[in-house]
């Protein structure tokens, strides 16, 4: 692809005003792939603030269908990204071909799952009161309200998910359903990924007609920082490390007028084996989590980082059955070259601690990640030792054994935020643990039974999301539809004539959407 | 009321540790009163949050019928607060009799609305996304939401609404409908009001068998800090100056965990008179809009502290009357000296800026506040003057005279985030400026037209919330049924039995509730 120019894009137009540049590489070999990309002036972040800012009041007014077109016009030029636009993915990211087509469908479709909670209408979270001109002392003056789009969004997208969770993916989605302008901050290690998208993005959004700066990307190494304090940003969405995301929420409160930041960091995702469970499926449970631990290399926000049981024999033979399955493993190439020296930094912290015990799994040599067995002390965790509580970023995981019931409940109540908490147990299990459920509910945004966390499915009752440090505000998701909500807010019109209420909020309803009127939800015209 | 004791609320039992205590004053005299308060300990500060975090798992898992009944009880305590109460809070506060027992219903109405709300159930949030086992490439598990309170929240009651946003007000009601258990930090203004509202929660809360810890109060200055960089809050509740609620914004953003702070802060409510509306009834809308100024000695969140319009024979009409009205009105006594003080510093500031002009009002002296009228040059404005950008808190306003509309519209782009922004028109003013709408959506929760923004209606559709620095999270309300979303996290269930799952998402939907059931709402059975 020859057409890859390395320039930003900004208003609708290409940028390169810098003179440093960045160089793409194959994630294999570390090699320079023959693509370019120019690091954006300070300028040049501002400037694509500013287009997104000017594009906010075109964009957020225009009907929930229009938006709706854009991302299926959006989905409709991702699906058309061909092979040699995979290719370059496989290159620059060391995944395999079919994952990033697998990856490819889900970015379209999570496109047009938003496209759909646009025509559904229940986004608007449209309430109206109506008048009560006689009622005493004081009549009630006719009140409605439904919800905008915050402004404009800066979006930092991850790693491990070059397409889905990067230039087009959940935070971009929901970003531009709610009706915000986006200024991307292109991930380093897939740039030349980020301009495939971006380009698509921007043919959706010419063959659709929205509004020049409706979507902007720009590259470079620091620049983001500038994005996160610019005055035109409204919030920012987030997918990466703990020490970056907080990084970006500390500058963001710190702004002269402090903006949202929806940060999705780190989870060590718990898995909780539970005896029955063990006594009739051990050895397959010990295949399937060993499995889960080292999908994709590991390197999924949901990767099991942890694995709790009780001690007992059929424990001690699971714990022998995966540590078999670990050192089974091949090594895999990561994502880039910093991937893999924080993988060894965080094995080297676990080898070197004491308490901490190394299972299974070869030396980690080479260019490669080698799968890891650890086991913890248990009183590590209860004097909450930070090493358990911060994800290594890689296929390992860490086991921990307790004594008893009560143990569990006290070291489950010791554990930082997660994304998932998971129980693999038989019916007899969930009777005599049903009081971890309630533990669980509040250390974590998704609870599983009996799965494994890393697939997370885009729909509308995912939650990808939960407590510090797994994300920066619990009360979001960064997938499935309700992760347009961190963008919306609420707007109450008192006494506004029709004509110039939302359309949401018209007496005719011509959204056809259901709208709580004088407390009760309500499809009718009024 | 001999039975004030001063001493703390923490657990469901009284502590008074310290040695430094507090009288309540009166606002009138400032005479001291025969009310001491002791002065909270860091010991405990300490054990009120821990106590709230005791009583989080048993609160936030009874059935939401439960908790409508622990409101409902509050209610009728506060109800049953009788003259003596009425009185004590009337010289805390200065507020008339009438105002306060106004405000006692609207406190317990407030209540009872929440009520409500956990009776209808949408607060729960309910989405079912049930198995497909067939799915290719891979199945759908079974994926079920409902959202639950995020913990303890930390409330810091107004000044200026001593029952209805301060001990048993809209935040406290709203955390506890979450099922947040509730630390309340008394405010210094009214700490024997707040002593009653306290003990009419408790007896609520033991009449319907709350858990100790439930509801919370301490007193004393300073003692915020603690509570809210104590480990065991998850939230807080704010409502009062900008200083004051961006410090806990701060501080917050600053714990190891972050928190959210929802701080209601600083407006102006900025109110525009068109030029029809002012040949029609010129006259009128003066005496209206200077008694929505002085009302309750300008002591609103929402009074209107800019009036704008564009230079005409009918403006200066309109501004004449409006200074008229304003120099005969009474001075009036504000809620406390520490009000006085900053009202006097407020118009001082305005008085002696170049470009702003003192148009109506007696001199400031005594210890009463005289009501004030201002008029400001638009250019101040439009150079982002912080002195018309911040609420001068007391009943005074400033008038900017703009040349055209669209001098007007780079105006109101200009301003900060509010409360309010109300048009004062006619048809005809709005087939003509109807293009203002839309910039006031970006600066204000809440629209209004042909109203006066201080009165804040307690119902599903109000927005009492807005941008930066009104609030400091523009995507709540501090004021209605919304205000419960603050409050609430979602979390996921995969592959949940019916028995572990909540009663929001059993098959049998219990709650008979309305649910999104593979993305169409339904009250449904599954």
């Amino acid at each position: 692809m020859t057409d890859i120019l390395g320039q930003h894009f900004i208003a609708g137009g290409r940028s390169a005003a810098g003179d440093v540049t960045l160089q793409s590489l194959d994630a294999h070999t570390g090699e320079a792939l023959p693509y370019r990309f120019f690091q954006a002036t300070d300028a040049e972040a501002d400037a694509a603030a500013q287009a997104a800012a000017d594009a906010y009041p075109v964009f957020r007014n225009l009907s929930p269908l229009r938006r709706a077109e854009f991302l299926e016009a959006i989905a409709d030029q991702i699906d058309a990204l061909g092979d040699d636009f995979i290719a370059i993915v496989c290159r620059e990211t060391a995944l395999p071909a079919a994952r990033i087509q697998g990856e490819r469908g889900r970015t379209s479709g999570q496109m047009r799952l938003f496209a759909k909670v646009l025509r559904r209408g229940d986004f608007h979270g449209a309430r109206i009161d109506l008048a009560l001109p006689d009622r005493q002392p004081l009549p009630r003056p006719d009140l409605r309200q439904t919800r905008i789009g915050v402004g404009p969004v800066a979006v930092f997208g991850a790693s491990n998910f070059p397409l889905a969770f990067s230039t087009a993916g959940g935070d971009t989605a929901a970003a531009l359903a709610a009706g915000c302008p986006v200024v991307f901050k292109a991930h380093s290690g897939h740039m030349a990924t980020a301009d495939g998208v971006a380009r698509a993005i921007i043919r959706a959004a010419e063959a659709t007609g929205m509004p020049a700066g409706v979507f902007n990307m720009i590259y470079g190494g620091g620049v983001g920082a500038r994005l996160v304090k610019h005055p035109a940003i409204c919030a920012v969405g987030f997918t990466g490390s703990l020490a970056g995301g907080r990084a970006l929420c500390d500058m963001a409160a710190a702004r002269p007028r402090p903006i949202p930041v929806f940060a999705e960091m780190s989870s060590i995702n718990p898995m909780i084996v539970l005896p029955q469970a063990l006594t009739e499926r051990g050895e397959k449970i010990a295949v399937e989590l060993g499995a889960s631990v080292v999908l994709g290399a590991g390197q999924f926000c949901t990767n099991p980082g942890m694995v709790l049981g009780i001690a007992s024999p059929e424990f001690s033979a699971f714990l022998d059955k995966l540590g078999q399955f670990i050192d089974a493993q091949p090594a895999q190439t990561l994502l880039n070259a910093g991937g893999l020296h924080s993988y060894c930094r965080g094995l080297t912290a676990l080898g070197s601690a004491e308490g901490i015990t190394h299972l299974a799994g070869r030396e980690q040599t080479g260019n490669q990640a080698h799968p890891q067995l650890f086991q913890a002390d248990v009183s590590l965790l209860r004097k909450g030792n930070e090493l358990l509580q911060e994800e290594v970023f890689g296929p390992t995981t860490v086991v921990v054994q307790v004594r008893d019931k009560a143990e569990l409940e006290q070291v489950l109540a010791s554990l930082d935020g997660q994304l998932t908490a998971t129980l693999i147990a038989e019916p007899a299990d969930l009777e005599q643990f049903a009081s971890l459920v309630p533990l669980l509910e509040q250390k974590a945004g998704r609870l599983l039974l009996n799965g494994y966390p890393t697939g997370v499915e885009v729909c509308d009752a995912m939650v990808h999301g939960g407590p510090y440090p797994a994300t920066s505000d619990a009360r979001g998701t960064s997938v499935g539809t309700l992760a347009i909500d961190r963008f919306l807010r609420p707007v109450c019109y008192q006494n506004y004539p029709d004509a110039l209420l939302p359309d949401a909020l018209k007496n005719a309803n011509p959204l056809g959407i259901s709208r709580l009127v004088n407390g009760v939800a309500s499809t009718e015209a009024l």
